[in-house]
C-alpha cells in the first residue's frame, strides 16, 4: 500500500469554536437542522474527505454563551448522511460507559450494511458529569474503573460482531438454518453479561473501524488494544513524536502491529489571504476579540491572574497539570504540558498555537497546506482531523484552498478509492 | 376532519410468516440487505400507505427451521429509509425494559427532525427472556413490574422532549441562550433518575406518534395513558367491539378523548384470484403444506392431541388460557379465546381465520377489499397494519390489487396528504 494521507472533518453544531453560533451566516439554530450537517458533508465530499467526524456528549452544554455543541445523536445522523451522500466516511462517538453493548453492535451491523461500511466508532469512556446525571443517579466512576468496562464493552461488542457464520447460514438441501450459522457468546464479567448471537450477520469487511480519542495512560492502553483511528491532541512535532512511541509500545506489547493504528490527531485552520488576516480572524471567532482577550483567557484557564501575566515570559515549565478526576479531557491538558516542555514558549506565541485544545495553524492556505505536507511526510501521523472554526464556511475554503494544494503535492487522492473504510485504509488484517 | 382508513404495513424480514423465507423470490439473506427494505418501502409508498411498521425484538429467534424475524435495529434503518423515501411514515418499535430514556427522546428528536415528523414509536415492555439475557443477568421482570416501568420509562421520555422551549432560544440582543431555552427535568422516580434537559430541541407538531401493542390488563391501562396508535389482534368483530369499548372507558378514566386513539389491528391477507387460490397459497406460505397440516398446527397450538381432534366440531369455549408470564404476547392469546367465545367456530374454519397471530382473509383482492371497507364502515377500528405474507411480492398484489379498490370506495385517499404524521391524523391536541 502506496502511504496516504488520511483527512477527515469535525462538523459538529455551527462548527468547532466556542463562538461560532454568532458568526454562522444563517440562524444559530442550524444546529439542529438535518440540512446544515447534510450541507456540510457534500463539501467534504467534494473534498474527497474521509470522513466527517461526530464528536459527542449525551447531555446539553450548560453554558448559555455558547452553542449547543453536541446535539443530534451521531449514529442516527449518519446513518442519514450515509443515505444522502456517497463515499465519504462517518466517525461516530459512542460512551462505553453509558450504552449497552447489543444495542451498539447492532445499531453499527445495521449500519455497516446500510452504508456499506463507511463507518468509524469512536469509543469514549465520557468524563462529564451532567452525562452521568442523564443515566441514573450513580456519579461517573473513576478513570480506571471506566476504562477497565470499556474493555470488556469492546470485547463484548466484538464477540457480538464475530458471532455470525456467513459463509453458509442456509443449507438449500434442506431448506433449513445451519444450526452453525450464529453462536452464543454466553459472556459473563465484570460489568456484562449477554447472551448473543447478535441478530444482525456482520461482513468482517464492512465492520466499523474502531476510533479511540482518550490520551490518559488508560487511555492509551485501550488505544493499544482496540484503537485504529487514533484521534489526539498533538501540539509539538516533538510531542507527536513521543505520543507515536508510547503508543506504538504499548500495541506492540499486546502482538499488535503498528501500522494498524492510524494516528489522526485534530487541527484548526484558520484561513486568510493574509497570516494578518487570518489572526484578526481567529480574534473574531474565537470570541475573545483580540490578542489582549486571547491573553487573558490564556490566563485564566492556566489559573494565574491575568494582571501578573508577561505575555512575553517564557511559560513556565508545570504550568498545565492533569488531575485524575478533571472534567475535560486528560489529552488536551497533556498536550500544553507538553508544549510548554518542549518549546520555549511565550504567552503571545502560545495563544495562536492552540485552539479549543488542538493545534491552530493561522495563515494563509499555503501556511495551511505545508504545515499538513511537513507533518505528514515528517512520519508521525497518518493525517488530520480538521477542526473548522464556523460552519460551513470555513469547511468549504478548507476544501477550496487547502485540498487541492494537498493533491498537488501527491499526498492526497484527487477521487474516492472504493470498497469500505476497512478495505481502503488496509486495515482488513486483524478482523 | 373527514374520518378516513389508516393502512400501514409490516415490512420485517422475508414477510410475515415463518415459511416465508423460502419462498421469496431472491435469496433469504435479503433479510439483511438495506435494497430489501427500500424495495419493500417504496412499494407501499406507491400505495400511499401510511407507515411501515417494524416490530421488534433485540435477540435472535431460536428455530433454526425460520428465518430471523427481527434483524436491522429499527430506528437505524428507519432512519435510512425516511431519507430514501418521502411522505411515507415508520413505526419503529422499542423496548421500555432495555432502553435508556435519554437515548430514545434523543435518537426520536433526531429522527423527528431528518424525516420531519413520520413517526411512530411503538412501546413494548418485552416478554421474552431470549431478550433479556443479552441484556444482563436479571430475569425479565414481571408482566406489572415491567408495565410499571414502561409509565415512568414514558413520563422520562416525554419530560425530556419538552424540555425545551423553542419559542426564542436565542437573545437577538445580546447575543446569549434565553437562560430559560432548556430546562432541567430532575426526574427522580423508582427506576430512572434523569436530570435533562435533553441536548436536542423538539418540535411538538413533529414528536413521534406512541404506539402501542400490548392488550393485557396493564398493557391497555398504557394504551390508555399514552398510546396513539394501538396496535392490536382483533379476530372478529364482537371481539372489536369489546376491545374498543374497554379502551375508551379506560382513556376517559384518564381524562384522554377516545378520538386521540386510533385502533389499527393487524390484518394478514391472502391474495388468489379465486378464494380456492388464496387457500392453496395459504397452505403453502404457512409451512403447513395442507389443511391437514393446519389442523396439525392448530391442535398442537391449542395442547391437544390431533389424534382425537375432529375438525368440523365446535371449538371449546375455554380452549386458549393466557398465563401471567406467558413468553407469546398475551393479546395473541386473549384473540384466539375471544374467537372461541364469541362465534360457534370449528376448528377448520378457525385454522383459516388466523395466522401468525393475526386476523387472516384469504381470498380474492374483491373479497380482502369488502372485508376492510366493512369493518372500517362499521366504526369499529380506524384502520388496519398489513402483514403480508412474503416480502415484497405480496405487498405489491396489495397495493396493486386492494388499495385501488379502497381508493374508489372513497375511504383512503390517492395522494399523500402534507404535513408531518401528527398533523396528518390531527392528533396535536394533547402535546
Amino acid at each position: 500500500m502506496q502511504r496516504r494521507l488520511i483527512l477527515t472533518a469535525g462538523i459538529n453544531s455551527t462548527g468547532y469554536l466556542a463562538d461560532s453560533w454568532r458568526h454562522v451566516s444563517d440562524s444559530p439554530l442550524v444546529f439542529a437542522e438535518f440540512d446544515h450537517y447534510l450541507r456540510a458533508t457534500r463539501i467534504a465530499h467534494a473534498g474527497r474527505l474521509d470522513a466527517v467526524f461526530f464528536s459527542d456528549h449525551p447531555a446539553l452544554g450548560a453554558d448559555p454563551a455558547q452553542r449547543p455543541l453536541h446535539s443530534f445523536e451521531p449514529l442516527t445522523l449518519s446513518t442519514a448522511l450515509a443515505v444522502a451522500v456517497p463515499d465519504i466516511g462517518f466517525e461516530i462517538t459512542v460512551s462505553s460507559t453509558y450504552s449497552a453493548p447489543y444495542d451498539l453492535a447492532r445499531r453499527l451491523a445495521t449500519l455497516d450494511h446500510i452504508s456499506g461500511g463507511r463507518v468509524i466508532c469512536n469509543i469514549v469512556s465520557s468524563f462529564n458529569p451532567a452525562v452521568a446525571a442523564n443515566y441514573g443517579s450513580a456519579p461517573l466512576p473513576p478513570r480506571e474503573a471506566r476504562y477497565r468496562q470499556a474493555h470488556e464493552f469492546m470485547s463484548v461488542v466484538t464477540a457480538l460482531l464475530k458471532s455470525w457464520n456467513l459463509r453458509r447460514p442456509v443449507d438449500p438441501q434442506s431448506g433449513v438454518w445451519d444450526p452453525d450459522f450464529a453462536r452464543p457468546i454466553s459472556h459473563k464479567g465484570e460489568f456484562y453479561s449477554v447472551a448473543g448471537p447478535l441478530n444482525v450477520p456482520s461482513d468482517a469487511r464492512r465492520r466499523a473501524l474502531i476510533g479511540q480519542a482518550g490520551a490518559s495512560g488508560p487511555g492509551l492502553d485501550f488505544a493499544a488494544a482496540y484503537g485504529e483511528i487514533i484521534y489526539c491532541s498533538l501540539l509539538s512535532l516533538p510531542a507527536a513524536w513521543n505520543f507515536r512511541d508510547e503508543l506504538h509500545a504499548r500495541a506492540k506489547a499486546r502482538g499488535r502491529a503498528p501500522a494498524s493504528l492510524r494516528i489522526v490527531p485534530g487541527l484548526v485552520p484558520i484561513i486568510g489571504r493574509t497570516r494578518a488576516e487570518a489572526l484578526e480572524r481567529h480574534d473574531a471567532v474565537s470570541g475573545a476579540g483580540s490578542e489582549k482577550g486571547l491573553l487573558r483567557r490564556f490566563a485564566r484557564d492556566a489559573g494565574i491572574d491575568y494582571a501578573t501575566l508577561d505575555p512575553d515570559a517564557p511559560v513556565a515549565n508545570d504550568l498545565f497539570k492533569t488531575s485524575a478526576d478533571q472534567q475535560r479531557p486528560a489529552g488536551f491538558t497533556q498536550a500544553l504540558a507538553e508544549l510548554a516542555r518542549h518549546e520555549r514558549i511565550t504567552p503571545r506565541q502560545f495563544v495562536r498555537r492552540v485552539e479549543g485544545g488542538h493545534r491552530l495553524v493561522a495563515g494563509t492556505a499555503d501556511d495551511v497546506a505545508s504545515d499538513i505536507i511537513a507533518w505528514w511526510r515528517s512520519g508521525v501521523v497518518e493525517g488530520f482531523n480538521i477542526q473548522t472554526p464556523v460552519l460551513p464556511e470555513d469547511l468549504s475554503d478548507f476544501v477550496e484552498q487547502v485540498v487541492p494544494r494537498l493533491q498537488k503535492a501527491g499526498i492526497f487522492p484527487r477521487e474516492y478509492e472504493s470498497g469500505s473504510l476497512r478495505e481502503r485504509f488496509e486495515l482488513t488484517g486483524e478482523i
